[in-house]
């Protein structure tokens, strides 16, 4: 376990770098991360490298013992190559340059762009190839999908169509583009999706275009890999991801880097309604994820955030260390604090750091000071993992199709694997989020919710899941899309109809107005019961769907709620099918919190899975294990101090290792 | 009385096809639409046209008996089109083509475009010609108002000006062009009004302007309406109206078509709120009142609507029988399904028909097959027509003022017309809503609120009618302006102060507030506590003013209403003028539903028209007349089941038809 | 004290002019304005200039012993000018030029424009230098700071900044441009910052930027007033001010103009919280502060508002007059109503007048000529003065930064302002608002909130006036930036911290919540008290912060309130500090009404300023001064009669004098 801070040793003088790093030497930093933003300064004119500041830098860093990531400088060209070269700026959905002046406006596929990339980073690594304290590349920083439509990316996604599709005929089959007379007859005539509201387009179009978006991300990254690998074919390479609403598909995206790097902005403030999602352990589980291996933060929450908006509140006593203990717990080995002190200038100005814009260290410096310490009480850890037993399915498609075709008011993704990763989360189960198109050895349950637009391969691997054994729960908006993102014609769950054993007779899309849900199985309605006394402290929650309800007519599948309202009141809305040797649910609603807790329970127990059935709300249990040796992380996520099973007591954001 | 449904030949295979053609001809429909979007399937490339799919269909069709409605397919020219031919792009407010992909996109002005509409169309038409089961022509698809801003409309905007005014000079006097310099010294300077935000212009520009857009777009209508009627003299020719924030006056638009067509999509979800309005009863009168004759549905709710947004809650049971009932009984002779199944593919995936995705026939298909069997029962009443004794006024250009210069929070004109023709609904009186161009004969009630843009002729028709002993109802914002939106000087309602016999004094917008109003008419608040007993089961409703509030000052008229608060306590509200034989009313503010329905129950009794004064709240009496013969139509449009005087009792939606 | 109105001859016909000009003597009102917007009736076609119909207004005006101020028309250029000479529009953020129509959309540096400005502004200047009734010349119209990006704007820019800085070296160094590569390396890439969300740029661009906009507008009144000036040396010149979201800044406007115009329309509808802050009398305060002389006021509400949105309400009875005659108590000579006539034409034809469209007078002429008979009645307090000892500061540096960087929801900077002047209003005691730039002699109190922007010159001067027996209030967000708007690597608040006494050791950003406030000084704590019961009538309020907090130490201050609630409880709020002579409070937060109602209390009464602790909530009281006589207005600001200590009651918007 490594801790650190990010560092931009260009915004101060050599004063201040110098207290820096003795300070960070002081307080037992680890690492820092230099350079992402720092183009202007490192090539200042065309062709003209500068290199000694960061030189000093380096060697004093180096000389204090801490190591080093550096950042390609990709994302913020300076202002002469915008000036020179202005078919680098990228394009708007309406084909027009967007304005620059803040980061991220250089166009990925551009040409001129790439050379000049290649130039610096060809520099750059050779420069520092054979420092030793020089540990990592980061690639850029915070990359989006590819969006840009200036004309060479509109060249560029047309031919992306022509290796997928050989002929306009097989695009306007597989799109159904004769709606609304949207055939192509040329080539020519195959475009990105223009301006405008995105929902107005063909989603079959909308689709291909956010495909071609993420992998020419992907291929970005790779451009920068290669060559960065040609020259230090030895060295760690990554890329700071975060969740953007444009994201590309992460696991296409780090399959050739060496681990994944996660920028953790955890909530300052905590919601007060209990049935509100807002853990930041799913981030984390998705993270490991990525690659099935443990991941870096490389920018943890500091301070109040700000700059685009008002600021935040500051963050709470313990939530630095907390969150950052709690990353650790989930499979980081290494957290960096962004950023170790605030910007004096700059549009980002606002977003702490550690140390605010005074330089004197205060309240949250100490809190970091005490997480160093921490950190290194449990060294020991290095090499663990998290190994868990029930995985969630994350599909990029199935995101994107879903905010292409916003279908329920209310109604997102991302929601629905939130309140199943917290269903599990709550009782003390571990959850792995993995790619659907992941192997499930080794699983005891599968969650799948919304697996919208199917594959074969998923589909056929589910199946086998189940016959071996496996249980596997779906919910509703399953089965729906093929592979090109037009409709099945078949009854609702389509091909997963078999195997959950039940069929949609009609749904009724009720955004945010709730159905009452009545239990009719026994073991469910206990363990629901328990959970209102053991958890929810007995408050008088009931079980409710939301958004969507599926009207469900089994086949041979058991009945295990049904909808307490409206014109199908009685009618079945979740189920359970035993097929083969495994057990296939089906959830055809979106249900509360309260439920799916209660839910996860009853799973558990039926496959005999440990879990704790009085773990309190909000308070989170995790294992890292490594050579037979179990550290148990027990984090309290609450503004309330919690009391365990084990009799002790947890402050606010405290995280206990238990042996 | 027809059933139907819209269908596309051209999205499904031919299995499909015949399994469609087969499950109509079971149901008994007699009719379907087809082809408005398919010009790339009847002309793949230019100049190369292809029929063989739909005469397939069209003989299907006709072997199973069933009627056919064929449209122009211009709303969607082919991807070629606009790749070759960019000049028939729409343009935008800022004058920028529109960005295409979806449908509606071609201007309906450019001439290379026109050419193209003429070429399929004369080849369409005389394919056809001669097919026994092709009834009618759909022109287009749901059209607007051309706003279009390209090169050519704008010139065509201007020699529409020239046409209208003979100098700059009687320009500049018409608009009151002096005020802010906006005087033209040249026709060049005349351009449409540019982007941004409508009422930030001149009135008596925006207003013209919309006047502008609404003839070219019935121009377009003639154009095409032409073409066919010379190649095929003696069919049908329509095109399918619906109620957007653009419309083309619809009275100019059927002037030369053969009947008014209606996409009618009732709402549904009821509003809880009793003062609020829903009734789609409205619109179906509007519709017949176009053209003062019998119409058609070409396209009905058939499921739950999507594809914008997120989708809306599934119909519930009744409302497709219900609604399609409650069409026929306001005056529709043929009631077309939209659609008969769920498209897979396309931006309208969501929209749903009577068959979902599945294919498989569910419980609105079943609804469906009801009503089907139902229309059969009634075929009789074929040739039969609404009568009524009670007209509303609408106008589009003041429908256009009010939307151009949006007066009070709250207020619409819209609005406006509904509250008066629900009162008179309410009560079981038709009302027959007519242009305020038409002669008014044979009324014993006209009711025409917010006639703000007077023209002398509608004036002086209106002294005639109640001169003559016609009972008048007139309300605030009467009498504004002149026919060039300039506002009159004179004491409001200005050309109409003698007729009511009051001037307004001052006025007062209150907007989305409320003022309490005084009746000090015997009758009325007889009327009015009548009504809270029998139809609002004596909830406590008051009455009460909004939006604006005219401080009156009688002349000759008598009070019946006075306001309650503020510093105008006491002043006249509501008056009443006999004037001549007649009678004319002045409702100075925007009363609420209970006062209106109170109203026109003292208006009926005055006048001995027959009303049912404990008729339930949402249910509709309708009658259709012919020969002698009356049927009686009863709608319950609630979600509570409903008891008559008659003793009988109506389930939700329930249609029945007494003798 | 004059009374007058403006009026557009120009918009109506001769027969309407004498009808007015006989009214208005009758009223006798003593000033009128004219031709603004009349530049198409005064140059017709280019270089054609007719002036025979104002000739004609000013005939008639000047028979009736009416004066008159004229206008250069260059707010509204005429239609052909756009048209023949497309390159004077103003262009937007996207660099594209406006879509023109309405008012104001001439670029103000644009040598085109100019030159023909010169020429209309010329030839008037000389027509009517002989008039004697003509006494006074306005600039333009309701000018705002000069955003235009045309190519002629963006050069005018660089050329700013080639003036301001020797090199981009230096702009680099004081912008911090370092961060994400925003350094320059040459002046071509100097451009404003360009569309899109100005957060997201660099905070030194943006404010320099505004700056740049600031001085580009005082350079047109400079150009037009020195026209002006070289024809007619002796006349009044002036523009007449706004308040809207773009302002220059006023005092830099000013500067060489006779006196300050402002265009007033306080609010026609109270508001029922009396936590929210309404009164005008800031406005009235700000304006009389900016040359710290009497004003006029150019406008003044005569009706209804509108155009641009929904009609307000109308004024209530007693608004007209008292809205003016709270004008001249606050230092007005002159309060000429807009307008005399509500406009039948144009986009501002709901924009209500002294007579609406009817031309019939009505309750709100009634009100007008009762304010014509006060206004006669009290013309000997002209040449008397408003004279206060206590200043509060306004800087609109400190206003640009606070737009630009959202710090808080819901914080604003005027609202810091208007809380303070509320508190010293509240109690009857006179508030002087002035540049921050501005000496301090003669003032008891200083109120300095929000003092964002640091600058030598300031700084120093409020150190000399503690120091030598001052009384300054500072608040949150002080010395946060230094000129250039980087924050200061200090402890907050930084070049005040040894004034006040305090440091800021963290702070947390709170916006809409609140925080509960301990008054930890009895005198304050009594004071509240008193105020409780005086002046809210017992009403349970409490003291809150809202906003902001900071969370002090203090080094040599003693601590007035603290916080109450969170981790920080108990930790200092507000603090007081003697400093040589003087006194220096701190407020960290954003305190309520009456909490500063009360701190302004305990402050008056500490350095013996008279003030009214009993004066009802919205009652104000103002004194002017002239030879040893003084005139005590009060004005009654509320919707209920209100009784003060003298025992006189005041009936809604009355304003008694009392000698």
């Amino acid at each position: 376990m490594r801790i650190g801070a990010d560092y931009y040793p260009e915004h101060w003088g050599d004063d201040v770098l110098v207290q820096d790093v003795c300070r960070m030497k002081e307080l037992g930093v680890d690492i820092v991360r230099m350079a992402e933003f720092a183009w202007s300064r490192l090539e200042p004119r065309e062709g003209e490298y500068c290199f000694d500041w960061l030189d000093r830098a380096v060697q004093l860093f180096g000389e204090a013992g801490i190591d080093i990531v550096l950042c390609t400088p990709t994302c913020t060209p300076p202002q002469w190559m915008f000036q020179c070269y202005p078919q680098i700026i990228q394009s708007g959905a309406d084909g027009q340059p967007v304005p620059i002046g803040v980061r991220g406006h250089r166009c990925m596929n551009s040409p001129v762009f790439r050379n000049f990339a290649e130039k610096i980073i060809r520099k750059m690594v050779s420069h520092y190839r054979d420092e030793p304290h020089v540990v990592a590349w980061q690639i850029d920083n915070e990359l989006e999908a590819n969006h840009c439509r200036c004309p060479f990316c509109q060249e560029a996604f047309k031919k992306w169509m022509e290796k997928k599709y050989t002929s306009v005929e097989e695009i306007n089959s597989a799109y159904g583009n004769i709606v609304w007379s949207g055939e192509y007859s040329d080539m020519q005539e195959v475009k990105p999706p223009t301006a405008a509201v995105l929902q107005w387009q063909n989603p079959s179009l909308t689709l291909d275009f956010n495909r071609y978006a993420s992998d020419s991300t992907v291929d970005y990254v790779r451009f920068q890999q290669k060559i960065i690998r040609e020259i230090a074919p030895d060295i760690s390479v990554t890329t700071n991801n975060w969740l953007c609403e444009n994201m590309p598909d992460f696991y296409d995206m780090f399959r050739d880097l060496d681990f994944v790097s996660y920028d953790n902005y955890p909530p300052v403030t905590l919601p007060e309604d209990k049935e509100t999602l807002y853990s930041h352990a799913f981030h984390l589980d998705l993270m490991r994820g990525i690659k099935r291996q443990n991941f870096w933060i490389m920018e943890e929450l500091s301070g109040a955030l700000g700059s685009w908006m008002p600021m935040s509140p500051t963050p709470r006593p313990g939530m630095l260390k907390g969150y950052s203990a709690q990353a650790f717990a989930h499979g980081a080995d290494a957290v960096l604090h962004f950023r170790w002190r605030t910007g004096c200038s700059g549009a980002e100005m606002y977003w702490h750091g550690i140390l605010d814009h005074s330089n004197v260290p205060g309240r949250r410096y100490e809190e970091f000071a005490d997480l160093c310490r921490w950190v290194k009480q449990w060294k020991e850890i290095e090499g663990s993992v998290v190994i868990n037993r029930v995985a969630l399915l994350y599909g990029s498609d199935q995101e994107y199709a879903f905010k292409l075709q916003h279908q329920a008011e209310g109604m997102y993704y991302m929601e629905q694997l939130k309140l199943l990763h917290d269903a599990f989360t709550a009782i003390g189960v571990g959850v792995d989020i993995i790619d659907e198109r992941e192997a499930l050895e080794g699983y005891d349950i599968v969650l799948a919710p919304n697996l919208h637009i199917t594959k074969e391969a998923v589909t056929k691997k589910l199946y086998r899941y189940v016959e071996q054994g496996g249980r596997l729960l779906l919910t509703t908006r399953s089965g729906v899309k093929d592979s090109f993102n037009k409709c099945i014609m078949a009854s609702l769950p389509t091909v997963f109809a078999e195997l959950v054993g039940v069929r949609v007779t009609e749904y009724d899309v009720i955004g945010e107005t709730t159905q009452t849900i009545q239990i009719t199985d026994g073991a469910w309605q206990q363990a629901f019961e328990q959970t209102r006394e053991l958890q929810w402290n007995g408050v008088d929650v009931v079980v409710t769907g939301s958004r969507w309800c599926d009207l469900l007519e089994t086949d041979t599948a058991d009945v295990l709620a049904e909808y307490g309202e409206e014109f199908y009141k009685g009618t079945p809305a979740v189920t359970e099918n035993r097929y083969k040797k495994g057990v296939a649910y089906y959830v055809g609603t979106v249900l509360n919190r309260s439920a799916y807790i209660s839910l996860a329970k009853r799973m558990a127990e039926e496959c005999g899975l440990p879990y704790w059935e009085d773990l309190p709300l909000g308070v989170e249990v995790t294992k890292r294990v490594r050579d037979g040796k179990e550290w148990l992380f027990v984090f309290n996520n609450t503004m309330e101090s919690k009391k365990i099973r084990t009799g002790e007591c947890l402050q606010p954001f405290e995280m206990k290792v238990l042996l």
